[in-house]
């Protein structure tokens, strides 16, 4: 489990006043590499230490009340899945207590081949007990 | 159903080279918009014409492969769904024939009360056959 | 004078790896927003109690060297020029110590009319004051 | 010389309805991405063909009038300067004929080492008369 927050900026709304929603997906990424950062991990450490990146399979996200420019969004992420080769981590957004949005990405295991293909693979014990 | 197409541009990628998702529901947003003024409607005419606004209730996207910078990106968008008071648009983007994502928006037909309130109501059938 | 910092993220960046120059804009407005409401201020506070919003006359940055995914970019902001009208925001943008972006914001004074129009007006000393 | 048009899109707007400026620089990217597509290139085949990239040492603009959602955005290029090493590219952005921003972006010639490392070098003639 993760918590993080970020400010809804000016130019993360729209004309109604409120967040324009792709920005929520672009919230969600960059609370799970936070996550990944927080055990020392990154992108780039995921390639250099397990040869593997963590592409996304499936996304999605229900919108449950407005946020606006100057709230602070609440994030808290958790893996609520472990399959072989594939994970999914739900997100709850909400600001001041109240909930926003709730989410979730479903992300692969792949391993970078010689030929630079990418190749599904079993998720590393090791990193599920970073995430846990 | 309404078709359109983007060029994915150089900032639209990231440093993998392939499309950075959020965008996609950009697209997904985008279209949506295009569609709307293809009839000779949009955000603001739907204010004056039906006093509504399409707030999202749930968005998701499944990706297939990647789509890269200079890409054209074809984008393929239908009601796959009427409810009273809701719709579901799916989306299918591919590139040179190959599936890319698939993904939806279901939106809510919202009325903006006197109170700056937005109340949830019927789809106006001339917006749904304006849509077919 | 105002300091804040954002870590780069991996949607900010491009294929080659580095912040996708326009984000650079982003953070000089989120910056300035950041510095406002420090001041108890945003921009609808400016409307509520000055009745103005201060729209940008002319931005510029100038690269000097690049920022990437996971670097901490730390922003220092200062008023450079008070002008009857008009001021200028500078930006100084460093990675470790190490510059990366030098940038600018002039900024307009402007009260909204009765009409909706804009029109400009001389910047309030209570308004410079709390910039300084 | 070369022109192109985008239209403004609701998700490229702030809650005052209009444009949040750092997009006009996106578009002052994209404008360049395109005309080098025009003339077969892309910042991948400047590297096949150069071995070249083009990165960012000066950009800038000045804003004149406001642009909004649905408005189509004419945008013309010139390269207004051929240094050594360098160039300026002028952009003029009008909606409907009524000039709305002026900006440039300033680009250094820069080839790749074998070390990975960029140096300055003197832009190619090849290059020079395709982007006349």
């Amino acid at each position: 489990m993760f918590e993080t927050a970020f400010t809804i900026e000016w130019g993360d709304c729209d004309e109604a006043g409120i967040v324009f929603y792709p920005n929520y997906f672009y919230w969600f990424d960059c609370t799970y590499q936070r996550w990944l950062r927080k055990h020392g991990l990154s992108q780039r450490e995921l390639r250099r230490r397990f040869n593997s990146v963590t592409p996304l399979v499936d996304v999605g996200a229900q919108f449950a009340g407005p946020a606006r420019y100057d709230d602070e969004l609440q994030i808290r992420a958790e893996v609520s899945e472990w399959q072989e080769r594939r994970f999914r981590i739900d997100y709850k957004l909400s600001v001041g207590g109240v909930p926003v949005v709730t989410g979730f990405e479903q992300r692969a295991w792949a391993t970078l081949m010689e030929t630079g293909e990418l190749r599904g693979a079993s998720v590393p014990v090791e990193f599920k007990e970073l995430m846990r």
